[in-house]
């Protein structure tokens, strides 16, 4: 049995993750992969449970250190519980968000990107995606989708002004750069279909 | 306003930690000193959440790394929400378990007790206690206690075999040496008053 792939999507809030994600995988089904869907924080029934804490209360509820290491525990849970099990199987896995998005969210203020990559080898064991793909939008156009989709019920993460989004798609594109094997910027702008072929062009070398 | 001091009770299962914190927290007080009693996990509204995922489900529902981190996040907001505060006002905070529990729970397996020290440095900023008292008992009276204490109800953390709290004693033994000026080993053997007397004799140091 060929170990499966894993997959992230990453990228600020309404670059259209959760859309490509669910294209992504019926395209890589039609192609007689099995495939497995999954988000962060989340995607286990231990991380599920820390998801819940991290999203509900108010804003200032956990401290960017709780933060941190709450997001690293749900990591770990979702790795050891969902991901690892599904490649060991065969399956390819697609995550919305993973460890690339706690570097660009909690990793830039309090505490360093070298603080968050040791929670992950701590937590994790230094596990990685086989590819990350950063889906960038011109700065208004994110916005404007973000703000279509989100309304009032911006959540604890994703409520949070335009100079902050704009620090973490600076923190995802110098990642992309440091580690371009892995990590790889897709325009996300355009019809979505359009954006679907693009990523199945990014990952074929990834393919059996 | 002189900062409060910081106390930490450790020890292995029936080493009579509860008693005796109540105990000196009384003995405190008769001298005037503001005592806040406080426990691991736990010891605030945000860590109390994360002890209720730590202590129910099954005793594989977290690996060793999850639940190393999820202990790290309940500490971090532990100190920044109930301990941090106390102390300023001038408070002295007595502490059923801490950072130590940790390092000779979860710091001698998968983990190291580099990783959990790490933890702490990135979660709490190295905060330790003024002074923590290791509750030492022989071998065999701490089991009885434990034992007629515990009944059937044991729950994930103390419902392990004799070999692993003989380490778990070991491993304080290991971190009084390496820190006498904090860490003190104490005979908790004897009457609940003859063992309040000796925590009171050790602190006398930190009054005011």
């Amino acid at each position: 049995m060929t170990r499966g792939r894993f997959i992230t999507l990453e990228g600020g809030e309404g670059a259209g993750k959760s859309t490509q994600l669910r294209a992504l995988a019926a395209a890589l089904r039609a192609q007689g992969v099995e495939v497995v869907e999954t988000r962060e924080p989340g995607g286990s029934e231990g991380a599920e449970a820390i998801r819940a804490l991290l999203l509900t209360g108010a804003a200032d509820r956990w401290s960017p250190r709780a933060e941190a290491l709450l997001f690293a525990a749900a990591r770990a849970d979702h790795i050891e519980k969902t991901i690892h099990p599904a490649l060991h199987r065969g399956a390819w896995v697609l995550s919305d968000r993973f460890l690339d998005s706690s570097r660009a969210y909690q990793g830039m203020g309090e505490l360093t990107d070298a603080d968050i990559l040791t929670l992950h080898r701590i937590g994790s064991a230094d596990f990685l995606p086989d590819r990350t793909f950063f889906l960038t939008l011109p700065e208004g156009e994110a916005q404007q989708r973000a703000w279509v989709r989100d309304g009032d019920a911006a959540d604890r993460i994703g409520g949070r002004d335009a100079a902050f989004h704009a620090d973490v798609a600076a923190a995802f594109a110098r990642f992309a750069d440091q580690e371009p094997a892995r990590i790889r910027a897709i325009d996300a702008s355009g019809k979505p279909e359009a954006v679907t072929a693009r990523l199945v062009a990014a990952l074929q070398d990834l393919l059996p």
